[in-house]
């Protein structure tokens, strides 16, 4: 018995004991993946200690100061549930958050107290709380189907939560506290101070503006599109044509992939950006709704990448190579396009990125593309040439050619953004930085782009 | 004077005159837009009245009930704030709000009373205070950057805010109130009354279940991506080729859209789908992350679709006709692989929507397909061909091809869901669905599709 119990007990820890090198590997993991985390953006750091910062303040600020003494203790709860819930990542998400809080708690306390008047003036001693549940009921049942409308639940959806909330709950309380008014002001004060807080640090601790993140987002995902049709020029229709080795190894195919589901963040950061007051070189009424639609179309360009992507991985497989003068025209083209549409895109991204019109350059490269595109309607195949022979390199410049379209659209919409949101003309900007050289013909960009896995 | 008062008055009443009709129509449009929202998904007015029932039990047994009377005014508020903050849409949802909920308060209150302990020794008299603040800013620092970790944001999110909530709660009013453990019991007791009454009325009144929402999100998905083709082949390569008004009104070229953004939806509802219990037909481990691998499939064709219709409206602006013979059996062999695809894509949803394996008519579909898309290879073009005559007809069988590809994919995804997540046999479906005849070769999809607007 005992043997078997001593047998059991080593199986036990035999089969227990790999566990802690795996834990451990585990931890290693998990402090690595943390590590990353802060290094890609330092400003996550910042802002978790910003959140930690208004807390204990909220907290400290309950402990030393004797007017907060006066108030209810569950009140001051509320100012400490406040921070928690209202302090966000971007001064524009706590500024939403915050008004919103505010002014539904101000309208739904202001409709509580009328709803409890109204209940009061029934006769009937069961007749008050009946009338109150039936309030509550319609309040928050219309309440709650508002948010299916998109507007609302894009931009009030917290402001709806809070309007249930502090409704039901001015109703509900009301019907035993006497001093309701004292304490709606009590809990307004309460709010005011932990909303006061959040945004004071969100504004002026260390701010991250949504706006400038949308603003710095939109020239990242182009550039990484301008990557992608350099990496085709270089890699693909370059002078390495052919060697697998290469191309299967080659990142910049995958460079576009973050920017095909890019727009939740596009649009979230929209909204936010439409609390922040003028900051930087953004004024209030900024043109965030262009910006939106400069992500869509960049997000067009990118599913032409994806079939061209796509359709290259398939080449390889079905390798037909022959008829080398018409692939040698077709490949001159395709190289000439790429790399144009991809210095064009790269000028677009930096003239986003320093606030002025976009060089004349960017035009003139798509135009040139435009001209590759254009000059493959005169090319004619060999004359005994089979159809996969000609499929295989025309398809990829076909979709390349939407690329140079969707380009040009894309132009379009940059120069719209410029005009509206005032950037500097091309002069004053060259003026101003004459240091730094406007990214043309000789620099093509240099940016680190991450790749999903 | 008064004159001129009077003519302000006019001035004021002529140029606000015009409001009120304006009104009405705003509101008119809002009353057809709220209408629309309701018809679109009855469910939605369900949930409305779940939500407002909800609150009004909670209100009710507030009143009625003698036992809550010995609880605190403010710990009942708890109840109240609970029902309006863990009332989700889906089941899954308020399943994952309310255990988030209920284990962030415990894990969160533990830990908080532990702290308040170690202040507690500390000898000084303003060690306390100043201790307490620390913790909470240290715990509030590392739990707000936890949530820059993309997995405890996305299904833990609400369980962090609820944790530093209630840890500063503690550690702050412990510091006031002596009775920190009968408070703690208390507001324990009136969440878990907020949580049950929300979890109880959400899965058994009307429950609306993520996992059945995700389960059929795929195969409408999939049913866009086939009326897409069938438009294809009816109206681009049908016998009506060629006139372009019908054309320019094909409602055809846009089913595939919505499907390009539908990732953030299928993320939420997969994660929401995990928390819930087994239900209907879906077991507790029904292999939600295969539905994604699914729906990423499903975007990737319809990628290529996007490629197609753009493509497409290019390709009716230069218009060459000519070659009439080549382009006619290039039209022959497009035509018969978007009918084959498309088909083949209906069989794939309705297998998936009738839970069965998908009929061997699938795989033979693509099978055709294919082999329709091997004849292109066979093909030569006229040999006075000019490169533009062959790439507007080649170009879009090359990217039809893609389509055909990415179906094949798309079809062993689905096969290998019908494997791991135990649907029925083929011949088992047909013994129990004897009435209602499989689609297959004779009965076309009819799909109602919404289109964005």
């Amino acid at each position: 018995m005992e043997a078997a119990a001593r047998t059991n007990q080593n199986v036990g820890v035999t089969s227990w004991f790999p566990l802690f090198p795996r834990l451990k590997d585990k931890a290693a993991k998990l402090g690595k993946m943390l590590k990353k985390i802060g290094k890609d953006d330092p400003r996550r750091i910042l802002h978790s200690f910003k959140a930690g910062l208004a807390l204990s303040l909220i907290s400290i600020f309950y402990y030393v100061n004797p007017l907060f003494t006066s108030l209810a203790s569950s009140s001051t709860m509320w100012a400490v549930l406040t921070v928690v819930v209202v302090m966000e990542y971007t001064a524009g998400g706590t500024l939403s958050k915050g008004l919103n809080r505010t002014f539904a708690t101000l309208l739904a306390g202001a409709l509580g107290l009328a709803a409890q008047r109204l209940a009061a003036l029934s006769s009937h001693s069961a007749g008050e709380p009946i009338l109150l549940s039936v309030f509550v009921f319609l309040l928050a049942a219309m309440a709650t189907f508002s948010r299916f409308v998109p507007e609302i639940k894009a931009r009030y959806d917290y402001g709806v939560t809070i309007f249930i909330l502090t409704f039901s709950m001015v109703a509900v309380s009301g019907y035993r506290e006497e001093e309701l008014i004292k304490l709606a002001l009590q809990r307004l004060s309460t709010i005011a101070i932990g909303v006061g807080t959040c945004l004071a640090i969100s504004i002026f601790v260390f701010p991250v503006w949504a706006g400038e993140d949308l603003h710095n987002l939109l020239p990242a995902n182009i550039d990484k599109l301008a990557c992608f049709l350099e990496g085709l020029e270089r890699e693909y229709f370059g002078e390495k044509m052919g060697s697998d080795q290469i191309l299967e190894e080659a990142s910049f195919l995958s460079t576009y992939k973050p920017v095909l589901n890019s727009k939740p963040t596009e649009d979230l950061l929209a909204n936010f950006a439409r609390w922040e007051p003028g900051h930087g070189c953004f004024g209030f009424c900024h043109p965030w709704k262009l910006y939106l639609k400069v992500g869509a179309l960049t997000r067009q360009c990118a599913y032409s990448m994806e079939a061209i992507s796509s359709h290259i991985s398939t080449d390889k497989k079905n390798k037909v190579i022959s008829d080398t003068e018409f692939r040698e025209r077709i490949r001159t083209a395709c190289a000439e396009m790429s790399s144009k549409t991809g210095k064009a895109l790269a000028e677009l991204a930096t003239s986003i990125r320093q606030m002025r019109t976009p060089a004349t350059a960017a035009a003139q490269h798509l135009s040139n593309a435009t001209t590759a595109s254009e000059s493959l309607k005169t090319l004619s195949p060999a004359k005994d040439a089979s159809l996969p022979e000609i499929l295989q390199s025309a398809t990829t410049a076909s979709l390349l050619s939407e690329v140079v379209k969707s380009a040009h659209h894309l132009a379009t919409a940059v120069e719209e953004l410029s005009r509206v949101a005032h950037f500097k003309r091309q002069e004053q900007a060259h003026k101003d930085s004459a240091v730094k050289p406007v990214a043309g013909d000789e620099s093509p960009p240099h940016v680190v782009v991450e790749i999903e896995k």
